[in-house]
């Protein structure tokens, strides 16, 4: 059998040592030089071939320099002759541009798919993508986790008698009734409806959450205004406590604070797909592992094994 | 500037006729021919050198037989020299299969997607795709229309004073929102939740529709179950009257008859993206055609012009 | 090495037990599900990553349906990342559009095997295709087997001495004298003629036929016509008696009965490479099994060894 | 509309000069240099930007050779920004190697029409290919003429009242009915058959031909040795009079010099697809011009016009 | 004729403008949003529709970013249905990247190639590439301009009848040399050598220089190390004055004050490839314009007229 | 682990038997027909199916003609269903080809790049590319080799203390000082000026040879003027003795006699990338065996090590 390597990029390399680690592997180094005119090159620092090649990169910000450097890292795989190039995307920042709802408009989605086929990607290890539809953009095959297994291990200690589970968004309440048989819970939603514009306002929830205990749950917390939003709506309702939690933590604008400062927010539980930073971290804050999930999949991936039983 | 040649394949050849008549141009027929082993043969009957080809046919019942015939279609096109390949979907029905749901499963939207790339096609032009991301699926430009237009118009010579507008579905909201901006009207939303396994259930309806006199509008009615769930609910919440309104009837097992005999039901209203055969039509049937659209689309294409601009 | 991993599509079930019998492997169930807008999808009902996926589909009527669902197939086992995956078309149906004989008419020939490798196809196995240069139409390599031995293997214990093998066609004449050394028996053929239009007839036989027992050999029998007007040729030159025999015995339109009926014809010999249902088999008929001979392809193509070494 | 611009290898320059002529359209320069190295380089001798660029090039020995300077011009008019490029093939060798008649073989016929594509080639233009199949082997357009117009013309002003066509091979009798057709008059053909090992012979004549003036025609003489045969069979038959055609005139290894020796032999007739230099010609030989026919073809395709519809 | 439709992207907007001024025809504009999670997309403000679209954007630092953004440029140009898509790269930062001189190392300069092609692109117009191999890194036609003709009209108005061109490189002496001819004087050149390891150094200028009027000229001039070194040698071979001319200048890290800050180094010139912002500027530094170049250039592309003619 | 399996094309056949008496395995013969019209038809004479499978033809003259064999080996292996086909071009004629140094001229360099990956190619070997950047004119992995260390170890017998490394060329000056310093000695270069048109001259040569040994260092040897050139500098710099040595010793035109016949030269060594013929040999000639170095490389490549660890 081929001999596995695994490199990371510079976008979150201690998700990628806690993937090697938990695979019994050697991350290898990756040298990224920037020369003076701002061109990257990349240098794969161990032998690439005939290997099955993982590349570790999640499109966190800076979105652009990350994503150049991990289509160079494929590329010096290809040109490395690599028996088989996986890329390793924990978090996908373009599945959300997956639509064509202006004329001329990119869909960044579609485009970085097949800009990582044309630089040499055999296949795509990815998690919770916006949406399900993103998978069909890829014309190479794709396996797509999720973190939902992770994120009930860890409210499954509370006492969840009085708890529901709370989408955001009716967009997502699917993934959240799956989240919520997992935890033994109900489900409930925030409803959105979009006025003239781009005017988009929660104008009710659905389900009982009347004081209750609240988990929240959504894929990814960016700027987190409709989470603040709703928490609104929840304390109208009057709810007993607050709990939030998300696959990819971006807290960017000062949303953690925001967030966090919210006295009925007991707690804030994300996972390191996204590297989120010390000095970012608050006391709520809890994040979870994905290192052990995606460490199997590449496992599975690297022996042939069946990715979707397992996480399906 | 090239010439102008439309062809129109078995599936709807009515649409066809109705489209060349508004653009003023002939419909050139194609002969189909099956051989005694059941392999087709097509036969574009007019000169396609260098010519604007305009391949007219929607994935209808039965779809197999119309996808491979519109392939041939698109093949002898090519091999005809045509300058530029335009295929006419007014209802693209492998749009449903749109993500992996299941391990090992195929991703029809996709695949039949590359399908006609292979075959040779240069464009699309679609009406009211199921999700908006069906759109990422294609590498070639597509063209994507909605009927709002058409049904609105039809509808807005009622009193719509104490109307709702209502979708069945959670899903369909946005585009039911500017469909009852267009009418100016409130719009209100049954919202389905799924249960362990694949029951599907509308537990709520959201929104004021009680005492009201309801439009329910949708993309496409097919066996019409989940329409006939939501009608049980506005029963139950004492709605006034009740309109049905969707852009492709597809109407399959006596969906048609069974939605005309709920007695509150006063008006079923689709488009002609698929034929809806004579001994179907029910006589609170009435059928807006889309001929006007496509061909006012298919001139715009024709002379690059903005399609967007119009029907955006 | 890679596990092998065998599916068969609806086409022809018995076909796949069958060579999978032969390969002492179990043959997995694929799923294919009909929706109610006649769209179909289909699930692989095992673990295909990394394995060595052979997937049975002869295209028999209804072909449009069965070449549609062998596609989702294909691209099931891409999505599913099939290590490689060989396409085993028993029989090719397409393979009879072969050449652009009048203008703007397809070439399906060429069309499905473009569509097979969009769809992801690595290979194909095939058998007795109706022109050797569609071999050519395939960018991907393909194995191609003829049912010569199995043919000759049934015919062997007869007394030969005054046997005569004859080819209705001499587009045929060539397969027919490798099958009449096989046997050590003299060819003959019928010569078609063409004639202003499309009429073809069997002008001649060329070869001595007159008193013999004469073996007609053809690639396919599908309405039998070509076939019914060689008999009468034959029956003019008074010989002693018929047998007919040929490797894709499709016999639409009671083809079965009426050759049958024919009282000079004693047998009538053809191959499972298509399914002869149970209330079309006549007395007269004997079906003799390929599965062994592909069972035996797909073990040398798995295992690297020559398949025409064995076959050629 | 697009400028034309066309240009000649050096293969057959002459042919090349004569089609420009009536077409009324210079014939550009194409600088071929070859290196130390035996390394060929382009340069076509003007703009071809935006230009509907037309590259003729038998492929005629050397074929080697010719194949990798047009392979070179078309790089060359890709590099330069053609609007469209179109090859235009008078004769294509390659077509003869267009099945896999043994284990680990090329297929020419395919590899050549793939690499015309990959250089950039947009349409091909050719005539009289050696079978119909071979055009399904491009997967770009193809306009494939005959030169059985120019033939008919040159034996129409004979006495055909005793005359019979003959075709040399049973794979040819397609065409020389079509030809006799022209002529008035009827066909017959050699059978040849095949015995163990490549031993091809002429074992018959079908249809009558004792006492007549008989009319060869055949694709193409290369060897000339099965119209030798033939010649055999024919005199046997006590023929009265032969006279040959063909569209491509090879003539190698002193075939025209052998056949011309022929008695019986009044004439031979063949085009100049291929040049027949002036030190290969015999009194007995009449070369017909295609370039009129291919002038027309190529203003059509310019134009856009339906070619088939005037050489179909 | 299809109407043209040129955009900038927010590299270098001033150079677009200008080059529309010339052209005579509005800069559209280009939306360009950066999202939350540092995703961008792009809209182009004006109808594309069977336009020939050109999208003007020099690969200038930030490098990645820019990059990006002209993907999706072209991919939203794509998706609205362009007639052509030209990319005009005035600087194609990437070009450096052009060899693998290590092992697993990317290729940058082919890499961007593919992804321009990938994403859509054409065609591309550029200027001076640093090395002219890289015109084979594209699969689609290239023009390559050179500003040489800018740089030697704004030096021919001095007195040169004592002035040496130099080029700093051995591998630029053949652009130098050229340089030197339209000025009418003679070349010389820094010749590096290359020791253990990465030291390069220039070891002696060849050529005859003491006592002249130097105009040193490279292609780019980024950190200036190389011409300060260079300036060390003229230094001590007592020149009387020095020039510097250069295609793109990029000048970072203080390159421009630096080598102003030479007494000896009376001019520094360079065209607006790239911007150079007025922060930057310095009293001796001059910066000629490109625009009246790439404008004439487009035209001609527009029309299909030869740019080499005029620029080669 | 797949087997290997080794073809050796015409060009070099020798070279072949050499490099598979290293590895230990056969070299399978490759049987090539060329039919009366000049077609090439290659069959490779051993299975191919699943093998790992390499093709060894340098392009030498005639090079139309090796190319040609080499693309049809290419096809039959695809066809015949290898594992993976790697072609090894000990000599690539074309990399000469790598620019576009005059309008609508062809890059022969990336298009014969393309081709071989159109046939087939899914990797290539390949030693002293006469520019770096043709590496990145292929889309498929190159192993990039150098004949410095078998050169070196040829001179690394003889004293070479008062000995310089001269380069004729400052295109090559890079190589030259690689190798200078393997044999501990310092280097020297003829610069070579370009005047108006093509005329290339050595002016000067950089560097102290006054009176030294000299050890004249290229890639490629064709035609020889530029080294008498370059000797007849020498001549005039009274330097004590000459040898030349180069990787690729074509030696077109006399060159060998005309080189051997100059007095200083001592001696002339190349290597055998390409054959040298006997009757061209003199006895000044040394050629030395790449054979090793290709061997291990094909190993490595086979083995999945890293040849760059080796070579590079």
């Amino acid at each position: 059998m081929r001999q596995i390597a695994v490199f990371s990029g510079t976008a979150h390399p201690e998700l990628g040592v806690e993937i090697c680690t938990h695979l019994g592997v050697p991350q290898y180094p990756t040298r990224v030089s920037r020369f003076a005119n701002d061109c990257l090159e990349v240098q794969l620092q161990a032998n690439c071939r005939e290997r099955d090649v993982f590349l570790i990169q999640p499109l966190v910000p800076p979105v652009q320099e990350h994503l150049v450097e991990l289509l160079l890292m494929v590329n010096a795989a290809r040109g490395a002759s690599a028996g088989r190039i996986s890329v390793v995307l924990p978090h996908y920042a373009y599945a959300r541009s997956d639509k064509k709802d202006a004329p001329r408009i990119s869909i960044g989605g579609r485009l970085v798919a097949d800009l990582l086929a044309a630089a040499g990607a055999d296949r795509v290890l990815t998690m919770t993508l916006h949406s399900p539809q993103v998978h069909g953009f890829f014309g190479v095959p794709v396996d797509h986790l999720h973190a939902l297994r992770e994120l009930a291990a860890h409210f499954r200690v509370l006492d969840l008698s009085n708890t529901v589970v709370v989408s955001p968004d009716l967009g997502y309440v699917k993934a959240a009734a799956a989240f919520a048989r997992r935890l033994g819970t109900p489900v409930a939603a925030g409803a959105k409806q979009r006025f003239g514009g781009d005017r988009v306002q929660i104008s009710s929830v659905i389900g009982e959450v009347r004081g209750r205990d609240v988990i929240v749950v959504d894929d990814e917390i960016v700027k987190g205004s409709t989470v603040v939003e709703l928490l609104g709506h929840l304390r109208e309702l009057e709810v007993r406590s607050i709990r939030l939690a998300c696959t990819h933590g971006l807290f960017v604008n000062g949303a953690l604070q925001r967030l966090s400062e919210q006295e009925e927010v007991l707690e804030i539980v994300c996972t390191n797909t996204v590297p989120v930073p010390a000095e970012k971290r608050v006391p709520k804050l809890t994040v979870l592992s994905v290192a052990p999930a995606l460490a199997e999949a590449i496992r599975r991936i690297h022996n042939g094994e069946s990715v979707s039983a397992l996480f399906g």
